[in-house]
């Protein structure tokens, strides 16, 4: 009788079967019991509130009334037909010349006209997800690594490390100067990369900084780029909150800097942008990299393949884009509605006691828990997240999720709700504070 | 005097400094030497003719129909605002529900409904492109390798190289059994891969054949499956040109056959797929892959973070490929319509004594110019193809730039352009198969 050996299941790659995509974090284990269980008003009133997706959702009707007033940008109707076809065609890596023209002049616009973009500068990519991952692809060798300051975007270690082999080295911030880099910090970081023998590649950072939701302050980014420059290293700048800053001259991009600079050492600077959040259209996956480096635009466009923006969504972003009028009114507009929608929760928060971070941008406040911890650890900081996302249904981010070096802060989102849903969340986080004052379980740090 | 010692200049990747894009290639080439001097027949009429691009665009009308019918497919007027919002939100990287559902469907109908395709296993990727980098990071480590039937489309050297580390050890097909996978040129391929100590960890194959232009026989697909169980590899089947075979029952999916075997071994098998070809949407970035194996389908899905496509576009292609009677006719037709085309040029081409390989599929024919050669090399092939782009201004591509093993063999697409251009392209071939005639360098090898 023939003994039957069963045959191995067919292996899959290091990449593969590694964790280094992150989804087991609890920024993304928060979204998953939100899906199960997901709060509305009608149909399940007791439901989890999502507060930890940086989704912006309060200037739809600006966009929505647009639409409605140029039906021929997202249209091929009688006689325009001959518009589909020569779109429906085109996956040139370079992008549609008129979206890129006019993804410049909406960056320039954002940014107060204080800077100029080449258009031929821009690279398209599905996504600013995309663009952080081609860029690494394209500054550093696997085993190499990219300076971060903590707290960072979870998504970042998928983003950065999961398909590139690079490492992230974390510059360490901290509550004690409000997050801010320090050049100390900066210098303990690169030490820690040598001491774990990987090259330092580049410095990233995130401006406005999600999850903090401020801006960078002008003399800080000249340190940053001044250590990159003297380390000969990389600076990527990651914007994409740029559209979103309620306080609009609080906010320097590094496209600024360098302009100030004459453009000097500007080869080792690459901006990252995407209409993902200052325009609220995630689904449409619009990233961009922006780089005063000649050959990473030529690298990039073509890595750009991989990852190419439908031509359709191309066309009718490029007629929103290119109405000056209409972008004049969403910028102001969207700014002035964040603004409001941050102080309704910060007044709320403070309301019940809750201190934030005082914030700028972004669509998201940072929100410190730490006197509600009964020991300043990572674990107790989990045992917190857990009661608000099982008890009292809120999902909002762990600081230990974005390598946060202090227990006890969250990232709470604010803008993916109605304004009345937002009211919902305050009031079960005024109820869960009135409970534990109660039970005297007060502020035991304090 | 101080010394000013000049910063070198800031460093990036290997992959960011390799050649590994392949876009020096003569295929790349050509497309840069028409970019430079189109064809146009009012305004340069004696330009380059684009016959190195596989696009489909024999069909249009029938897209172009069912837009002007379904506004809706493409449109948020008045009241459908509230689609709008929800779409340009989705990111979800499952894609969305209906467009996989109708993915799937399509899928089956291709194959008419020989087999069934199960929508949770369709991952969705901007592009093929994409599709195809993605399966080989999932499947192989840098410095494996997978074995590819030759000649092979120029673009997976890109595409399964670049980024991934990984090698492609081609399985040499030669003229002598019309290019043809035996099991000897398998194993063949494989013992070289193992000279080179590259680990083999698939098998990918184009069925249609790009750029052959002909389907895979059912018994050379049980031949690779069996060998692929065998060494405990994986097999990527790649049918973008599935909906593109003019002999319908001639094409036989790998799906087919492991249904067949009631799955049995399934786990190994991955089918890439594609709108660009089959619906001439190359611009609109629609990829999948469809994998019978858990563990690729989650991590595939993960990955597809990087590659997502435009909600905007899955909305529009759901309500198109939702419609069974618009993609009944549009198969049929496309069929019939390529069928044509084919038999212009394969007749257009006999006239003047070029043969061409037996096709019944795509959107190019297989051009055997081999009894043109002076010698059977590779310089002299490529001595021709500069001839017939500079001087009798077609751009083809040259079998060498597809890995070719026997020189003179070229692809040549006839689907990219109008019956009228493709008539000025026969006769210029005509003309300069005259003008050989007439100088006696006729057919020196036969």
């Amino acid at each position: 009788m023939a003994i039957e050996i069963e045959q191995p299941s067919v292996r899959l790659s290091r990449i593969a079967i590694s964790d280094a995509h992150g989804e087991d974090s609890p920024y993304f284990a928060g979204w998953k019991a939100y899906d199960e269980d997901p709060y509305d008003e009608i149909t399940n009133p007791s439901g989890v509130i999502q507060m930890g997706l940086a989704e912006n959702q309060v200037s739809f009707d600006i966009l929505e009334e647009y639409l409605e007033g140029h039906s021929e940008a997202a249209y091929w109707g009688k006689n325009k037909i001959s518009g589909f076809r020569e779109n429906a065609l085109f996956q040139d890596y370079h992008g549609l010349h008129y979206f890129r023209k006019a993804m410049a002049k909406f960056m320039e616009q954002i940014r107060g006209g204080r800077t100029k973009f080449d258009f031929n500068r821009i690279v398209l990519t599905a996504g600013a997800t995309a663009a952080n991952e081609l860029l690494t692809f394209i500054l550093a060798d696997p085993g190499d690594c990219l300076l971060m300051p903590t707290p960072y975007y979870p998504g970042f270690d998928r983003d950065l490390r999961w398909r590139t082999g690079v490492k992230i080295v974390p510059i360490h911030c901290n509550s004690s100067n409000n997050f801010q880099i320090t050049p100390e910090a900066l210098e303990a970081a690169y030490e820690n990369a040598q001491a774990i023998n990987a090259k330092v590649r580049g410095v990233l950072i995130t401006n406005p900084s999600n999850p903090l939701g401020v801006t960078i302050e002008r003399k800080v980014l000249e340190e940053i780029l001044n250590f990159a420059t003297q380390m000969n290293i990389h600076f990527i700048s990651d914007e994409i909150y740029s559209g979103s800053v309620f306080s609009p001259n609080e906010f320097v991009s590094i496209a600024e800097i360098l302009e100030a600079r004459n453009f000097k050492d500007s080869e080792r600077v690459h901006i990252v942008y995407s209409l993902s959040k200052d325009l609220g259209l995630p689904g449409f996956r619009v990233g961009t990299i922006y780089s005063y480096n000649d050959k990473v635009v030529t690298t990039a466009r073509r890595m750009s393949s991989f990852s190419l923006v439908s031509s359709q969504t191309q066309h009718l972003l490029a007629s929103m884009l290119s109405d000056r009028k209409f972008t004049e009114k969403y910028i102001e507009k969207n700014r002035e509605r964040l603004k409001k929608r941050y102080q309704m929760i910060i007044e709320g928060l403070k309301k019940v006691g809750i201190e934030c971070l005082r914030g700028n941008a972004g669509l998201f406040c940072w929100m410190n828990l730490s006197p509600l911890l009964q020991k300043p650890t990572r674990e107790d900081e989990l045992s917190l997240w857990k009661t608000l996302l099982h008890e009292v249904k809120l999902n909002i981010s762990p600081g230990s999720s974005c390598h946060c070096y202090d227990p006890g802060w969250f990232r709470v989102c604010f803008a993916n709700m109605t304004e009345k849903t937002l009211e919902v969340a305050l009031k079960r986080i005024s109820n869960f504070m009135e409970e534990r004052n109660k039970k005297g379980n007060n502020f035991s740090s304090q």
